[in-house]
């Protein structure tokens, strides 16, 4: 379904290839200064760049339609409209016949019957994530007003991975460089990895690595209600992640208790931990450390050279080369959704329980 | 929140050291034969095992409250409880001031008060887990009436780690070893990793498998209730639990689509793929190949060496010494938890939406 | 929140002077044929109606931005948007200082601060309820699939009240006239005593009856999720309703059980019961009668004549007079938004549970 | 489903004939001092009372299980629990083929097969309500820390109508007396309708009135989550509930608006309305005056007199006596049980969205 939250509800509608695509924010306390600029630039931030992004591009204005007039939060519904207008609808019609591999094709002509609308992917379409990033942009300025930053950046792109330790500025200084890697050094190195894909009509994989700092001591509702829980059933709704992991992640199955746990200590008056290999959560709540999670992010499904498939309704094996305008690798566009996504879910759990800090 | 589940709705109760623990399943449909021995055996499955488990003994037997009569389920909720009985409370009194590190004392305290109930972990207790392993028992017979099958084994626990490629029979044979692992061979290496970190007032990480097969094209909801956000939802509430990915996961990162995608083959008629990296899993929604997922659990928190901590109310850097009793590695128990826990999960989403087969 | 329902899920968006208002439906199964025609003859039933209605006149008209393709539901979220045109904001800002007895203008301000949207109502206008019928219009497509009628009329008109015992047709014969009575003639007497009010520059209020024939025996999700419980839920977010009562309701203090329980009876080889003073729900749970609900509505909060209020900064009491354009009665509008509200609440119940007939 | 409730969330457990009944309260906040002298008081206001009652006798001593260590809540899941002893099983099993009028017998078997357990009304009984009084008396003591004090009373036995304006008093002067009326003579009179309807082997039905003060303007969480649909979803759960008014209720459909429209005035500095019509509600949001609600409760469906039922097997109609333990009227037994529901209601909005007072 479409909706997802408790106290701050986002509802996700339209789809790729009609008229538009939007969400529904709920529950945003009133009188809220939204900085409407701003949120129009973390939507820009999705779109793709450059010779290592799709070629499809869309103007991706966001309209207010509802829940702020004159700059501020109504505390009702907070509608956001973004038009869709490049759209090539006739090549997908094939695709109920011919699954593309790595695609939703044949689970969702199965699921949905042949009147499924897989126009540019329709529902499962990359595309909807703007409701995302436009809804998470407000997300963020409700955290930002409590002192919390939500910062995302691409940790690995194929075989190049930033092996530094990273905080939250890198979300910051990865805003300079398309691939948005924490420096421009690695952006470089992980641009290569990507033109090389494409230069064989192929895709590559990758890691997106979010760290949130300022969080008080609190935040999260077991037993069900983890701050992992929710952030993950999240961030899956991500097109393409097939992997998350909090902290030392699964490194921790390697190690042992001793090095694993982190150690209390005092910092300005104030308890944190001499490292963060909880990755900022300890029993499913925050423990005032920054949480730290990655996702990992599958090679774009979509890549130029030949691949076998299937007609389903014949039951013969056949060719599918997918022609079009496809990413070569998702992790770039996939940071600024992470990022949105992760502030929306913590933005609900401060909503909910009682924090301390 | 201790409810989860929409269709198939799980409710947990009690706390570790009060007089007992229990769980409520609600959606259970009527007329379904319950087996109460086997339900028995899957509990006694999560029970410590001789050297390598903590030597508290619990007989967890399960009383069926409702919802149960002569052996099949009215259709009504139905409650099942636990009674504790090893309970030893008074050492976890001085955690509320000096809190284990890797433990949720600090952050359970901080958000629920110093009335917080930290007696053998309180809410936060594995033990807690009993009621998932009792209410799954149910949901993987309610499967199994569908052709659905569950199993998890050990993966890798420290350094060793089991390479090779498992289905649901893995599960099946973890059965016959202490450790839960696929073959005894792996077993025997396991177990001594868990030794030697015993040996040395140490515990250990591990990873769990689970795979499911039988199961139909089209369980998961999209956008928000695909089958990898609830069940890594559910999998971040059982303690420990630090990672999960589905298929070839955080692998898929420095892959390429060639490798990635996976072929569509026809297989006795229906469509399938010819190797499954996707676990299973396309568009948030069952393909008709097994789920395959991982968990990363960490070394348990409680362990028998001096660590560093604080005490919260004089700020005073302190050493602390965890005495008790604890598992040196919790993933052999985890096993019986996921699966119990992903079965809750498919069995649910089995009971929402269409699916094809 | 403006999401409600659980298998069949609904949003409401936009706001009442915003540039839109719509609904998002989630959860209609894909391949439904939808009568878009008759979608829209939904929608203007709800219009104002000639001197018995408001002068503010909308054209209403539904665009559909996704989940049906070429006249059949995709399975995606349908996203309905209707445009605001005749707008006319100014005079609401004094409703801030001064709120209008019967509105919500006070209490808005108080929960949203004065931040709060109230021009033309805001998120509280009844112009949110275009988006009931809207979606409502699907949600009787989908039952009508199953032989199910959702029907309401007008019942009672200030002091005039129609006695008749009635059944859904009696719906069907209320579209011949603009009061929404079930024959011309309680219409007239009706109109009559609309008039009668209006002249007053005062309003009237009445009731609205529902009835829903062809349910099977099963719908409802006791302890708490009955049918009577669903469905009152959704009727109180209709504007201006202030209570609902199934069957006999009120009158059901007065009996005695001998009179109140109906005896069961077979007809055409079905279990029946020979009257129906249980309004069609036994234990929270459709009975195979017809459903069959009231509703109370109150005389519509605006009206011309002047009325007691308070300055609430100044603290001074003052005289109010409400200028503009008003429906002297809301009942006769109410009656296509609780049919669709009904249709939603049942095919939303009869997505979930097993039914019998 | 048998759990309800977003921030404070009630699941019921149990059934009437099984070994107990219970309640698992989740999202009480730390650190409350719960009077559990008290919270047994309120249950035993709840069992039946000599001559107008069942002889049906429990002791329903309560047990805390978890969530209140020292008389303090914990911050987690309070767990309660009433055993079971006086329960006579066997004269249930005819029911599943002669159901009884009234009763759940017919819809729950066709629901929930013949495996439904129908003892003793299985999870339809009146006994499960034992776990919403429990509960409700913490949500009771939660709301008066906020200085809200929840009070029903009987409105209404039979012919008997109790004209008088009552306020919250009339719920504590009500405790004086079996009938739960608001003063004795009003309950001698109540009384009499009770025993004639006992003497001629019938019972009767009845209006019970909650009134709530000291709410702060603010509660309710529109469009759907409004105070009204809030309160009359759960008040539909009470067994025997068929309506529910708010304020002047149906009798609003006869006024006109210059009536019914509360006017605003400053009382001790706050904004009140003058009168009450609303019920305290405006635009499903607290106004800060008294929330006054009514529900009609049917006569009891149990009857000693014979009455025309059919065997559903057979298809023979028949006639049908019910011996045993029965209340002639359920009205004076409610009252406990609408103060709790509405606290729990209450409770879980206050905890929800932003209030002012």
């Amino acid at each position: 379904m479409n909706t997802i939250g408790s106290e701050l509800r986002l509802t996700l509608f339209g789809a790729s290839h009609g008229p538009c695509v939007g969400a529904v924010l709920d529950g945003v306390p009133p009188g809220m200064i939204v900085d409407v600029g701003r949120l129009q630039s973390e939507v820009d931030l999705r779109r793709p760049k450059a010779d290592i992004g799709t070629p499809r591009q869309e103007e991706d204005k966001v309209e207010i339609v509802s829940g702020i007039v004159e700059g501020r939060s109504t505390g009702g519904p907070i509608t956001l409209l973004v038009m869709n207008r490049d759209t090539d609808s006739k090549k997908y019609e094939r695709f109920k016949d011919v699954p593309r591999p790595g695609h939703a094709d044949l689970t969702a002509r199965s699921k949905y019957s042949e009147c499924v609308d897989l126009r540019g992917g329709g529902q499962f379409s990359g595309r909807m994530t703007v409701g995302i990033v436009a809804a998470g942009a407000i997300a963020k300025m409700l955290l930002e007003e409590r002192g919390i930053r939500v910062a995302a950046f691409v940790r690995q792109i194929g075989k190049v991975r930033d092996a530094e330790e990273r905080d939250v500025t890198s979300g910051v200084l990865s805003r300079s460089n398309d691939v948005r890697a924490a420096t421009d050094e690695m952006a470089e190195a992980m641009r290569s990895e990507i033109l090389a894909a494409k230069d064989e009509s192929d895709s590559v994989g990758g890691v997106v690595e979010c760290v949130v700092d300022g969080l008080p001591i609190g935040l999260g509702e077991p037993f069900f209600d983890t701050v992992e829980g929710e952030m993950s059933k999240m961030m899956f709704a991500v097109p393409g992640v097939k992997g998350i992991e909090f902290g030392a992640g699964f490194a921790a199955a390697g190690m042992r208790g001793s090095q694993h746990n982190d150690p209390f200590v005092l910092v300005d008056g104030k308890v944190r931990t001499a490292k963060n290999d909880a990755g900022g959560i300890l029993g499913g709540i925050t423990n005032g450390m920054p949480v730290v999670f990655r996702v990992a992010i599958k090679p774009t499904a979509s890549i130029a050279r030949g691949q076998r498939s299937l007609n389903v309704k014949s039951g013969r094996q056949t060719d599918l080369k997918i022609e079009g305008r496809h990413d070569p690798c998702i992790a770039p566009r996939a940071v600024p959704v992470v990022e949105a996504a992760a502030a929306l879910v913590l933005a609900d759990l401060s909503m909910r329980g009682g924090t301390v800090d």
